[in-house]
This record gives C-alpha cells, structure tokens and sequence, in this order.
C-alpha cells in the first residue's frame, strides 16, 4: 500500500520545488506525447528520480492528473491576478482579453482532455468554482473594454469559444490548428470590445 | 402489448394531419407546463382523442418526445430553407442570421430539454446530421455576409451561443429571459457581421 499524497500545506520548502518541478515535467510529457503517454514510469525515467517518489508523491495516476490539474490552473489563474502584462494587469482591457484566449489556446495543449474529463462530472462546466473564475475575469474586462451588452451574458459566450470540447472538435473535426484557433480568437475580440463606430 | 409507431412514410392524409396536430398540442404543453406536463393522459385530453390513439400512434412517451423534437427540427430546417424572410430567402445574409438565433431561442422554450438530453448521447453535440445542417446554413449567412474570418469556424462559435445547455444555464442561473438573450445574439450578430469600419 503506498500511503496518501501529502497535502499542499504540509510540503515545504524542498518537497514543494520537487513537486512542482515533477509536475512542469508531466505537463511536458503529455505536451509531447498526449495524455496516455503520460505514465508513472515514464516520468520517474524524464524525471531522474525513483518511481516510489512519483507514488508517494502522488498516490496513483489519477491522482498525478488531479494534482496537474490543479497545479495549471492556479498557475493560469495566478498569472492572469498577478502575472506581468498583458496576461496580468498593466494593459488594456482588450490586449488582456487577447492574451487570454492565446494563453486558453496554448493550455489545451497540456490539460485539454483534463479539462474535459473534468467538465463531464455533473454541471461543472458552467457551476464550478473554476468556470466561476473565469467567468468573472472575463466579465471584468468586458466591462473595463466597455462592451455594449451585458458583460455577464457576454463573458459565457466568448468561453464557450474557449471550452475544451470546441477546441477538441476543432482541431480533430474541423482542421482547425492553434494558429487558426486564435485568429478567430482575436476577431472575435477585435469586432466585441469597443464601439465599432468609434 | 402496444405496436411500433408507423413511420411517416407510411402515413397519408387524415393520418399524417392527425399526428401533425398532436404534436402541436405535445409543443403547446411543453411550453405551458414544462416537459414533465407532458404526458399519454394529458395529450389525448387536450387532444379530445382517446388514449389508444395516441399509444398506437407514439408507442410511448419516449416515442412522442423523439417524435417531437424530429417535427420541430423537421419544421425549423424547412422554414431556414423554404419559408418566407427574414428566415428564409429574401432577406439580407445578417436579418437572416437575426432571425435565426431568435427562433432558436423561441425553440429552446420547447424542445430545449429534448435537445439537451439527445445532445448528451455522445459526440452528438458537434457530430449529429442536425448539428452539421445547423453549422452549413450558419457558415452560409456568414460568408454571404463577408464575415472576414473562417466562416465555418465562427459559425461554431455562434452556434456555441445558442446551444440549448447554454440557453438553459442563462435561463435558470443567470437569470437572463428570452429578450435578454436575443439582445446578446442580436450584439453579436452586428458584430461580426460586415466591416465595422466601413
């Protein structure tokens, strides 16, 4: 029996560097190789390390995927709060937004089936505290770009363009690749925010 | 034991007219009562028919709910098609794509929940005959419209802002109503549509 993985609060110092230096290494890994390359053998090999560590660390692999999950999504949410321009503040409403959707594009890469597992449990897509957040940051600039419509109702809109089942259909079903993924991003941007008769 | 519907293409006259006319009454309680007011009893009522008919003609209510939303998905397709502006031909590629999302969202008020639960068997979502006729006809006002991105990518993108989970969340956590809704796709529409700087 392996036992739990620690919690965030008890890691300190070096074990907290490991995890997170572990954690950047998956995310290489399914990067590279997709989700299902991403084994517990295959990242105590990328990682030089003992796969016991990788099983202490993290109790199985679902629960790597878990704590990946959330180690990307604080690490998003922290650089859209804290993080340098135009990401985090320091720049306009509208170059926040773009690097927004740039930065949502390039995340799909690393956590997308992540992402849609999770979603599929219940409502989370729209009720959960993640989608909540989003929610807000998203509305938070729409209402600083000034759009003319409710920066609420907006806000769901523009992230179902962003949700990782459009992404996946996109890029799978209809042979759209990043690069053709932000253009659209960036349209819709461009023709949302702001008076056009300005 | 009750025998299977026949399918339409056996149905002629009288018969034809008859189901055409209970499932117009199913929509009608749908939209009054909500679709758990739906029922064997309550449609052979309202009806003024016998209960049998309406067994021998729907199987069960499984088979009346799948016959109702083909109608209603039948009747839309052929008004996009066949019926008179601004739905149908004769208008401009933008009062065309205005109506359209508002009869998507007078729909929603009846056969949202039909949509919903057919959409959630599988990849349907994106990966239906129904999803596809949507996109193609979407993607269509768009690029008569001189959209100037990928016209079929922002038709997902669109169709994204009407789909029936979307709508339902608006509806009942959002708190937006119907004319809350056709505001914001009426937003997007002027938006995206034509050249905001001409």
């Amino acid at each position: 029996m392996t036992s739990n993985p620690p919690s965030p609060q008890t890691e300190r110092g070096d074990a907290a560097r490991n995890r997170e230096k572990l954690l950047n290494i998956a995310g290489q890994i399914i990067a590279e190789q997709g989700i299902d390359g991403l084994t517990m053998d295959e990242l105590a090999r990328r990682a030089a390390t003992g796969k016991g560590t990788i099983f202490r660390r993290f109790g199985n692999r679902a629960g790597l995927l878990d704590s990946l999950l959330s180690h990307t999504e604080e690490d998003f949410q922290r650089s859209l709060i804290f993080g340098p321009p135009p990401l985090g503040p320091g720049a306009t409403a509208k170059e926040r937004l773009l690097a927004y959707g740039v930065a949502a594009i390039d995340r799909f890469e690393v956590t997308g089936e992540l992402q849609r597992a999770a979603d599929e449990v219940g409502d989370r897509r729209f009720n959960s505290r993640v989608a909540e957040f989003h929610r807000m940051h998203v509305s938070m600039l729409l209402r600083a770009g000034k759009v003319a419509v409710d920066a609420s109702a907006l806000a769901l809109v523009l992230l179902s363009a962003l949700h990782p089942s459009l992404l996946e259909y996109q890029r799978k079903t209809a042979g759209m690749d990043a690069g053709r993924q932000k253009a659209l991003w960036e349209f819709l941007v461009e023709r949302v925010v702001g008076d056009p008769a300005a």
